[in-house]
Protein backbone atom coordinates (compact mmCIF):
# COMPACT_ATOMS: atom_id res chain seq x y z
CA UNK A 1 0.00 0.00 0.00
CA UNK A 2 1.33 3.28 -0.89
CA UNK A 3 2.08 5.72 1.85
CA UNK A 4 0.31 8.51 -0.23
CA UNK A 5 -3.60 8.73 0.41
CA UNK A 6 -5.37 8.95 -3.52
CA UNK A 7 -5.70 12.50 -3.00
CA UNK A 8 -2.11 13.07 -3.54
CA UNK A 9 -2.47 11.02 -6.53
CA UNK A 10 -5.09 12.79 -8.08
CA UNK A 11 -3.71 16.43 -7.55
CA UNK A 12 -0.12 14.68 -8.50
CA UNK A 13 -1.99 13.79 -11.78
CA UNK A 14 -2.94 16.99 -12.39
CA UNK A 15 -0.01 18.48 -11.82
CA UNK A 16 1.35 16.01 -14.54
CA UNK A 17 -0.85 17.29 -16.93
CA UNK A 18 0.07 20.93 -16.43
CA UNK A 19 3.83 19.27 -16.62
CA UNK A 20 2.49 17.15 -20.22
CA UNK A 21 1.52 20.78 -21.67
CA UNK A 22 4.81 22.45 -21.19
CA UNK A 23 6.27 19.65 -22.68
CA UNK A 24 4.64 19.89 -25.73
CA UNK A 25 5.68 23.77 -25.55
CA UNK A 26 8.93 22.90 -25.76
CA UNK A 27 9.23 24.20 -21.62
CA UNK A 28 10.82 22.17 -19.00
CA UNK A 29 7.85 20.04 -17.83
CA UNK A 30 7.32 20.98 -14.61
CA UNK A 31 3.45 21.67 -13.62
CA UNK A 32 1.85 22.65 -10.45
CA UNK A 33 -1.70 22.52 -8.70
CA UNK A 34 -2.72 24.74 -5.57
CA UNK A 35 -5.66 23.02 -3.72
CA UNK A 36 -8.17 24.89 -1.37
CA UNK A 37 -10.46 22.73 0.78
CA UNK A 38 -10.27 20.18 -2.27
CA UNK A 39 -11.11 22.84 -4.86
CA UNK A 40 -8.21 23.51 -7.42
CA UNK A 41 -7.31 27.07 -7.43
CA UNK A 42 -4.27 27.43 -9.19
CA UNK A 43 -3.20 25.18 -12.50
CA UNK A 44 0.39 25.96 -13.67
CA UNK A 45 3.25 24.90 -15.68
CA UNK A 46 6.80 26.38 -16.50
CA UNK A 47 6.50 29.01 -19.29
CA UNK A 48 10.15 30.55 -19.11
CA UNK A 49 10.56 30.32 -23.10
CA UNK A 50 6.93 31.93 -23.47
CA UNK A 51 7.33 34.67 -21.14
CA UNK A 52 11.41 35.07 -21.72
CA UNK A 53 11.23 34.79 -18.38
CA UNK A 54 13.47 33.16 -16.21
CA UNK A 55 11.43 33.38 -13.14
CA UNK A 56 8.36 32.30 -14.51
CA UNK A 57 8.39 28.62 -12.90
CA UNK A 58 5.17 26.76 -12.46
CA UNK A 59 4.71 27.47 -8.96
CA UNK A 60 5.39 31.01 -8.89
CA UNK A 61 2.89 31.61 -11.64
CA UNK A 62 0.25 29.28 -9.57
CA UNK A 63 0.89 31.65 -6.32
CA UNK A 64 -0.22 34.27 -7.83
CA UNK A 65 -2.90 32.94 -9.41
CA UNK A 66 -4.39 31.10 -6.30
CA UNK A 67 -4.15 34.30 -4.66
CA UNK A 68 -5.93 36.29 -7.23
CA UNK A 69 -8.64 33.66 -6.88
CA UNK A 70 -8.82 33.42 -3.28
CA UNK A 71 -8.59 36.98 -2.82
CA UNK A 72 -6.07 36.82 -0.14
CA UNK A 73 -2.50 37.25 0.35
CA UNK A 74 -1.37 34.05 2.09
CA UNK A 75 -2.26 30.41 1.08
CA UNK A 76 -1.75 28.69 4.85
CA UNK A 77 -4.84 26.46 3.47
CA UNK A 78 -3.38 25.54 0.43
CA UNK A 79 -1.43 22.41 -0.70
CA UNK A 80 1.40 22.95 -3.67
CA UNK A 81 1.30 20.16 -5.89
CA UNK A 82 4.28 20.55 -8.14
CA UNK A 83 6.06 17.46 -10.14
CA UNK A 84 9.62 18.44 -9.26
CA UNK A 85 11.26 19.89 -6.34
CA UNK A 86 11.30 23.60 -5.97
CA UNK A 87 14.25 26.03 -6.16
CA UNK A 88 15.20 27.61 -3.43
CA UNK A 89 13.38 30.96 -5.55
CA UNK A 90 9.77 28.66 -5.46
CA UNK A 91 10.46 27.41 -2.04
CA UNK A 92 11.26 31.10 -1.04
CA UNK A 93 7.91 32.18 -2.24
CA UNK A 94 6.25 29.40 -0.80
CA UNK A 95 7.89 31.14 2.32
CA UNK A 96 5.83 34.30 2.09
CA UNK A 97 2.76 33.05 0.89
CA UNK A 98 2.35 30.71 3.91
CA UNK A 99 1.66 27.69 2.10
CA UNK A 100 0.27 25.26 3.95
CA UNK A 101 1.60 21.98 2.44
CA UNK A 102 3.92 21.82 -0.33
CA UNK A 103 3.58 17.79 -2.06
CA UNK A 104 6.44 17.39 -4.96
CA UNK A 105 6.98 14.22 -7.21
CA UNK A 106 10.47 13.85 -8.22
CA UNK A 107 13.24 15.11 -6.17
CA UNK A 108 15.70 17.64 -7.57
CA UNK A 109 19.20 17.53 -5.66
CA UNK A 110 21.21 20.03 -7.70
CA UNK A 111 18.48 22.80 -8.23
CA UNK A 112 16.37 22.12 -5.39
CA UNK A 113 15.50 23.75 -2.54
CA UNK A 114 16.15 21.07 0.34
CA UNK A 115 20.41 20.94 0.32
CA UNK A 116 19.69 24.35 1.71
CA UNK A 117 17.37 23.33 4.57
CA UNK A 118 13.50 24.62 5.12
CA UNK A 119 14.75 27.87 6.63
CA UNK A 120 13.18 29.58 3.65
CA UNK A 121 9.90 28.09 4.41
CA UNK A 122 7.19 29.28 6.61
CA UNK A 123 7.95 27.20 9.69
CA UNK A 124 4.24 25.56 9.74
CA UNK A 125 4.92 24.54 6.03
CA UNK A 126 5.09 20.49 5.71
CA UNK A 127 6.82 19.02 3.18
CA UNK A 128 6.02 15.81 1.64
CA UNK A 129 7.65 14.35 -1.46
CA UNK A 130 8.04 10.94 -3.95
CA UNK A 131 4.14 11.06 -5.09
CA UNK A 132 4.23 9.89 -8.65
CA UNK A 133 8.19 10.17 -8.84
CA UNK A 134 8.75 8.34 -11.34
CA UNK A 135 6.19 9.48 -13.98
CA UNK A 136 7.34 13.41 -12.82
CA UNK A 137 10.98 12.23 -13.24
CA UNK A 138 10.85 10.41 -16.36
CA UNK A 139 9.04 13.34 -17.97
CA UNK A 140 12.47 15.83 -17.17
CA UNK A 141 14.32 12.81 -18.69
CA UNK A 142 12.96 12.78 -22.05
CA UNK A 143 12.89 16.23 -22.33
CA UNK A 144 16.85 16.93 -21.54
CA UNK A 145 17.88 13.98 -23.48
CA UNK A 146 15.74 14.91 -26.67
CA UNK A 147 17.82 18.71 -25.87
CA UNK A 148 21.27 17.12 -26.32
CA UNK B 1 38.21 57.10 2.94
CA UNK B 2 34.77 54.59 2.24
CA UNK B 3 35.83 50.93 0.52
CA UNK B 4 32.98 51.73 -1.84
CA UNK B 5 33.58 53.97 -4.88
CA UNK B 6 31.22 56.60 -5.95
CA UNK B 7 29.57 54.78 -8.57
CA UNK B 8 28.41 52.54 -5.69
CA UNK B 9 26.85 55.31 -3.67
CA UNK B 10 25.56 56.96 -6.97
CA UNK B 11 23.38 53.78 -7.92
CA UNK B 12 22.56 53.49 -4.19
CA UNK B 13 21.04 56.81 -3.77
CA UNK B 14 19.15 55.96 -6.83
CA UNK B 15 17.92 52.70 -5.41
CA UNK B 16 16.94 54.77 -1.84
CA UNK B 17 14.67 57.03 -4.21
CA UNK B 18 12.72 53.81 -4.96
CA UNK B 19 12.50 52.87 -1.49
CA UNK B 20 11.27 56.39 -0.19
CA UNK B 21 8.92 55.86 -2.83
CA UNK B 22 7.90 53.36 -1.50
CA UNK B 23 7.88 54.65 1.96
CA UNK B 24 5.27 57.08 0.47
CA UNK B 25 2.82 54.64 -0.62
CA UNK B 26 2.73 52.76 2.29
CA UNK B 27 5.08 49.60 0.72
CA UNK B 28 7.62 48.54 2.75
CA UNK B 29 10.37 50.52 1.69
CA UNK B 30 13.25 49.23 -0.39
CA UNK B 31 13.96 49.99 -3.41
CA UNK B 32 16.13 48.43 -6.18
CA UNK B 33 17.97 49.54 -9.50
CA UNK B 34 19.82 47.71 -11.75
CA UNK B 35 22.66 48.76 -13.58
CA UNK B 36 24.14 47.57 -16.74
CA UNK B 37 27.57 49.21 -18.90
CA UNK B 38 27.42 52.70 -16.51
CA UNK B 39 23.23 52.89 -17.50
CA UNK B 40 20.41 51.71 -15.01
CA UNK B 41 18.20 49.44 -16.77
CA UNK B 42 15.63 48.96 -13.93
CA UNK B 43 13.97 50.71 -11.08
CA UNK B 44 11.75 49.12 -8.95
CA UNK B 45 10.71 49.33 -5.16
CA UNK B 46 8.44 46.98 -3.20
CA UNK B 47 5.06 46.56 -4.42
CA UNK B 48 3.53 43.58 -2.26
CA UNK B 49 0.82 46.19 -1.40
CA UNK B 50 -0.45 47.75 -4.28
CA UNK B 51 -0.42 44.34 -6.41
CA UNK B 52 -1.98 42.30 -3.21
CA UNK B 53 0.87 40.17 -4.26
CA UNK B 54 3.47 39.27 -1.25
CA UNK B 55 6.38 38.26 -4.01
CA UNK B 56 6.06 41.35 -5.79
CA UNK B 57 9.62 42.55 -3.98
CA UNK B 58 11.79 45.17 -5.42
CA UNK B 59 14.23 43.12 -6.69
CA UNK B 60 12.01 40.45 -8.39
CA UNK B 61 10.24 43.48 -10.47
CA UNK B 62 13.47 44.96 -11.18
CA UNK B 63 14.72 41.23 -12.56
CA UNK B 64 11.89 41.20 -15.34
CA UNK B 65 12.02 44.69 -16.19
CA UNK B 66 15.72 44.49 -16.99
CA UNK B 67 15.27 41.65 -18.79
CA UNK B 68 12.69 42.82 -21.07
CA UNK B 69 14.61 46.64 -21.17
CA UNK B 70 18.01 44.33 -22.68
CA UNK B 71 16.06 41.81 -24.69
CA UNK B 72 17.95 39.26 -22.50
CA UNK B 73 17.43 36.37 -20.54
CA UNK B 74 20.55 36.48 -18.29
CA UNK B 75 22.51 39.78 -16.89
CA UNK B 76 26.07 38.66 -16.36
CA UNK B 77 27.03 42.02 -16.87
CA UNK B 78 24.51 43.67 -14.94
CA UNK B 79 24.93 44.39 -10.83
CA UNK B 80 21.78 44.74 -8.63
CA UNK B 81 21.66 47.73 -6.12
CA UNK B 82 19.16 46.95 -3.82
CA UNK B 83 18.41 48.86 -0.05
CA UNK B 84 18.04 45.74 1.75
CA UNK B 85 19.88 41.97 1.59
CA UNK B 86 18.01 40.25 -0.98
CA UNK B 87 15.18 37.30 0.59
CA UNK B 88 16.10 33.38 -0.51
CA UNK B 89 13.42 34.16 -2.85
CA UNK B 90 15.04 37.39 -4.51
CA UNK B 91 18.32 35.50 -4.42
CA UNK B 92 17.35 32.20 -5.63
CA UNK B 93 15.61 34.61 -9.12
CA UNK B 94 19.24 36.42 -9.13
CA UNK B 95 20.71 33.03 -9.47
CA UNK B 96 18.35 32.45 -12.30
CA UNK B 97 18.99 35.32 -13.85
CA UNK B 98 22.72 34.57 -13.47
CA UNK B 99 23.43 38.18 -12.12
CA UNK B 100 27.11 39.71 -12.21
CA UNK B 101 26.92 41.18 -8.75
CA UNK B 102 24.76 42.00 -6.11
CA UNK B 103 25.20 45.02 -3.42
CA UNK B 104 22.81 45.53 -0.81
CA UNK B 105 23.02 48.80 1.66
CA UNK B 106 21.76 46.86 5.42
CA UNK B 107 21.49 43.29 6.53
CA UNK B 108 18.70 41.65 7.09
CA UNK B 109 19.30 38.81 9.30
CA UNK B 110 15.95 37.34 9.94
CA UNK B 111 14.97 37.38 6.49
CA UNK B 112 18.02 37.64 4.38
CA UNK B 113 19.76 35.15 2.11
CA UNK B 114 22.91 35.05 3.62
CA UNK B 115 22.23 33.47 6.63
CA UNK B 116 21.52 30.04 4.20
CA UNK B 117 24.69 30.60 2.19
CA UNK B 118 25.25 31.99 -1.51
CA UNK B 119 24.25 28.40 -3.01
CA UNK B 120 21.25 29.73 -4.02
CA UNK B 121 23.49 32.38 -6.48
CA UNK B 122 24.88 31.74 -9.89
CA UNK B 123 28.65 30.96 -8.77
CA UNK B 124 29.86 33.55 -10.53
CA UNK B 125 28.14 36.22 -8.74
CA UNK B 126 29.82 38.95 -6.42
CA UNK B 127 28.42 40.15 -3.07
CA UNK B 128 28.91 43.54 -1.89
CA UNK B 129 27.17 45.03 1.73
CA UNK B 130 27.06 47.86 3.60
CA UNK B 131 26.74 50.68 1.03
CA UNK B 132 25.09 53.53 2.60
CA UNK B 133 23.59 51.19 5.33
CA UNK B 134 22.90 53.56 7.74
CA UNK B 135 19.94 55.36 5.28
CA UNK B 136 18.82 51.85 4.21
CA UNK B 137 18.05 50.74 7.65
CA UNK B 138 16.85 54.36 8.94
CA UNK B 139 13.62 54.13 6.60
CA UNK B 140 13.08 50.48 7.33
CA UNK B 141 12.85 50.99 11.22
CA UNK B 142 10.95 54.31 10.94
CA UNK B 143 8.45 52.56 8.72
CA UNK B 144 8.02 49.35 11.36
CA UNK B 145 8.00 52.04 14.30
CA UNK B 146 4.96 53.73 12.63
CA UNK B 147 2.97 50.60 12.28
CA UNK B 148 3.49 49.53 15.53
Amino acid sequence: MSIFDNEDEFYMQQALREARTARDEEEVPIGAVIVCDGQIVARAHNNTERLHDVTAHAEMVAFTAAANTLGTKYLPNCTLYVTVEPCPMCAGAAGWMQIGRIVYGAGDPKKGFEKLGHGMLHPKTVVDNGVMQEECSELMKEFFKKKR
